[in-house]
Parts: structure tokens; C-alpha cells; sequence
């Protein structure tokens, strides 16, 4: 197994060009997943993608077709050949990554592809510096899956663990940035403890209580995941949509800058390596 | 002065036509503070009308037309003599308030008004059991005023009271509920002490992730509130719209859902005493 490095994200991006008529699965996300376990594409990857671990840094995006991407919210989504689609990939950095971006003509199980590498970004955490000026602009661009049980005090956990509600349809900004800085501490491996859980409760806390919304289009949106083994329709409901926010409070500003900046790399929430949480992220002034 | 007693609301209702055509105050809850305040109607509310006390226990109304409240959110609004408009007060029950419950043709300063009593709730706190099945339907029938440092730890208000976030436009379950509990304890006089800051705040953190949004439309909204000593324009922006949303877990719901009756009474959030935050709350199962 190679060694990923914390301190390095990588970001691919690729054009994908169907050679026939497809119908995609629901998550088109799942045409990328198949180019990597099939060593494709970035078999390195393989084992962090088939882990079963929470939390994982790793963002495998949905097929992009003229700025949307591609999933169905009921009706099964096709593309037709010679169509120029996107994808893209991030990943923490591991020595000879590089060697494993191929291009060419794949089988992917849903028909065959052109691939071709568009883009490669290689982005250094410590050249992240931060902002203190400015609102946050965050586009959901595909439907996020946050629990508002992130933002439990950790030493009620316990007490509801039997409690379930769910994932939010209005993220609040303190639930965002507790998401945010989560799929920041992705990056330095397991996250399931409890000082993770209690800081990122403080920081959504402070989020919502030193924040100002200053504005949003927001709507709930389910997407089918795929089909149970018993044939019947796994579906997840999350939001999409975008919202712009100010905290005036610039060393908290400083910090959530930086998370939010990760996430635009990362995706926010769950299901993040099937292409879901995928945020654009702006600094507007 | 009356004695207010804490443990019952009484909510009023009234029709009103103007005798001629008017244009209405910004806010035309004017209209209705200029009776209260001129001694035509429930005189004994004065000293809380016009006392400078923060969360008074005391909702005034805007005027209603065909269901929608007029208030100015830029252009001044304009009533014709005839037209059948209302609106209603709650207050904490007083002895002889019935007393002062007069029909007839009033001048309020903004044009004669003929003003009819069509509807009297007395409510018992007691009998309020609370409801432990179905669904909340907050809706936000005048922009409510939320501030979000309600939801700041009261350990750190000291340290942040300087930072001003201002009304939140986007309304986390925890800070509709923190605010429904405040109008509630607003009842029982004083509240502006650690103890009830910190109750508010254990109860948004609580709500807010331990309860599932349904759905929700909602929109930013500015209201002028009038005109400052220097003849400029005074807005506040909070929002409307309406939320459901469900607190999977009996015990807490069951509290909740009192708090929002009273809130279906007195409004929530700041500036009830000239008829923002009015809310319409079902329960919904």
C-alpha cells in the first residue's frame, strides 16, 4: 500500500468522452469509482476507496455535463457518444501518483470512455493561509448529507445515541463549518474520537452563534444511491443551493477560511467518495 | 399599576375600518399602539407598552387584510375607507382587563378607525400538555428577528460582546426554539440573567441536533420600522416563510411544543411588541 502525506492534496480533473450511448447509474460518480478499482485510473487509490473507515479524505465527483453534474433524482440519467464530460478526483498526495494518471479509451462497465487528463493540482495545507476579510460564498453543488448530531454536545452522545433525526435540509452555518473542519482532520487519519468530536461541536457552536447570514437559495433534493439487495430503491435526502455568510470575528474567520478551502477540495459531509457534498467554495468582498 | 399574572394569556382580537382612506405607519401596528397608548383601548397595557424592558410578555399585531399583515417593506402601504382589516393583542391576564375591551369609532392619529372586538382567548398555562406525536409547521407570518449570539455559550459572552452577528435569515431549529422558550419565561418577568441564558442556550444546542427539518420555504425580508431623529429611514431585515421540522425524541418534544404555543400567542424573536415575529405554529401529524 502507498503512503499518503497529510500535509498534500491532490486534485485531477478529467474530460470523459462516452464512445456509445449510455444509460449512467444513478450516481454517475460510480462510472470514476469502477475506472479505479478496475486500475484504471489511480489503482492506488483503491484500498482507501473500498475502506469501510469514516471520514475518509477522499472525493470522487459525479460526471459533469455543461456545468451540472450528473445523478438521478428518480428518472435514470443518459449521456449520448461523442458528449464531452468531466470529472474530478482529490486525494491526499503519495509519492508516484502521478505515474498512474492514464489516458485513453477505457471500459468502464457502463461502456466504454475517453478519458483524458484536463487539469492536476497539487495544493500544499501550510500554503493555506487563511482570510480575514470577506464573506464565504458556499455553492452545494450536489446534495449534502449533513447530521445535525455533529453538533451534540459529545458528552450526550451517549444518552441519544437511540435518538435519529436525520440528515439537516437547513444547514446552519455552525453545522457546515463543524463538516468542514472534519473533512480537514480527514487528512490526519482516524476520526472518530473524542476530542475531534468535541472540537468540532465548540466550532459549530461559535459558527452559529458569531455568524450573519447574508443570503441563500436553498432547496432539499433526494438522490438515488443505488438499488438494496433486494432491488428496492436506496434514496438520500440532502439539500442543494448556495449560501453566503460573514463571521465578524476575524481569527474564528481565519480559521473556517481555511476549512472551507479544504472542503472545496474534499466535498462536506457524508458520502463524500461517491461524489455527494460537492461545494464550491468563494471568498467575496 | 395592574397586577399581570403569569400563569394565563389573553389574546384579543378586533376588526378595523378605517373611515377614510389611509396610508398606514410603516408598521401598522401603529395604529393599534396609538389606541393602547391614547387610552382607548386596554389602557393598563400602557406602562409595558411603552417600558424600556428587554423580552416583555406582550405581542401587538400589524393590521391584517384577506390574511396578509401590512407592513412597509419600502413603498408605503395604503388602506380605502370601508375596508375590513384586524388585528390582535396578547398580554398577560390582568383583573377588569374586560373592562377595557371598548367598540366604537376611534381617532388614532393616523385617521378615524371604527374597531370591533370579534374574538377573546383566555389561556391557562397549565392546560397547555404539550404534545408528544406529529410534526412542528412554524410559520413566519411578519419577519422575525432572530439573533444568533443566543446560541453563543453564555461562559463566553463576556469575551465576544463585542462581535455583532445580527439576525440570523436563516432559522436554525435550536434558535426558533431558544427564542420560543425566552418569550415563555417572559411571563415570569426579569429575564435577563445567566440562568435563563444558559437554559436558552442548552435548548438550542439540543434542538438544533436532535431535529429533523421536513421542509421549509423561507426568504429574507426587509421592513422599515420608520424614521430615525435625523429623518433617515430605520429597516431591519430578518425573514419569513414558514419550516416543519420534528424533534424525534418525545421527552423534549413534548417541552418544545409548549413553548411554541405560547410563541403562537406572544411571537418570538425581538420587536414583538410592534407585531414582527408573529408566528403560526400546527402541529402536524
Amino acid at each position: 500500500m502507498v503512503e499518503f502525506f497529510s500535509e498534500k492534496i491532490v486534485k485531477v480533473e478529467f474530460s470523459a468522452v462516452p464512445e456509445s450511448d449510455v444509460i449512467l447509474p444513478p450516481l454517475s460518480s460510480k462510472v470514476v469509482k469502477n475506472l479505479i478499482l478496475s486500475s484504471k485510473l489511480l489503482p492506488s487509490l483503491s484500498s482507501l476507496v473500498q475502506s469501510g473507515m469514516k471520514n475518509k479524505p477522499l472525493f470522487i465527483s459525479n460526471l459533469g455535463k455543461n456545468g451540472f453534474r450528473l445523478f438521478s433524482t428518480g428518472k435514470p440519467v443518459s449521456v449520448k457518444a461523442g458528449e464531452i464530460l468531466n470529472f474530478f478526483i482529490s486525494f491526499p498526495y503519495y509519492d508516484g501518483f502521478f505515474t498512474e494518471l492514464s489516458s485513453g479509451s477505457f471500459e468502464t462497465g457502463y461502456g466504454k470512455f475517453f478519458i483524458e487528463l484536463e487539469q492536476l493540482e497539487v495544493i500544499e495545507l501550510s500554503s493555506i493561509k487563511g482570510v480575514s476579510e470577506g464573506n464565504f460564498y458556499v455553492k452545494f453543488v450536489t446534495p449534502a448529507l449533513l447530521s445535525s448530531k455533529v453538533l451534540l454536545p459529545p458528552s450526550l452522545k451517549e444518552k441519544y445515541k437511540n435518538v435519529n433525526p436525520g440528515y439537516s435540509l437547513i444547514p446552519s452555518v455552525g453545522l457546515v463549518v463543524s463538516y468542514a473542519y472534519r473533512v480537514y482532520r480527514a487528512l490526519y487519519g482516524n476520526t472518530s474520537n473524542m476530542e475531534l468530536d468535541s472540537k468540532s461541536f465548540r466550532l459549530g457552536v461559535l459558527s452559529n452563534s458569531l455568524s450573519r447570514v447574508i443570503g441563500y437559495k436553498l432547496k432539499p433534493l433526494t438522490v438515488v444511491i443505488g438499488n438494496d439487495n433486494k432491488g428496492r430503491l436506496r434514496t438520500s435526502r440532502g439539500f442543494v443551493g448556495w449560501m453566503e455568510f460573514d463571521i465578524p470575528y476575524k481569527k474564528l474567520k481565519k480559521a473556517i477560511s481555511k476549512y472551507l478551502i479544504i472542503a472545496s477540495y474534499l466535498g462536506i459531509g457524508k458520502s463524500r467518495g461517491i461524489g455527494l457534498g460537492e461545494v464550491v467554495v468563494k471568498i467575496k468582498s
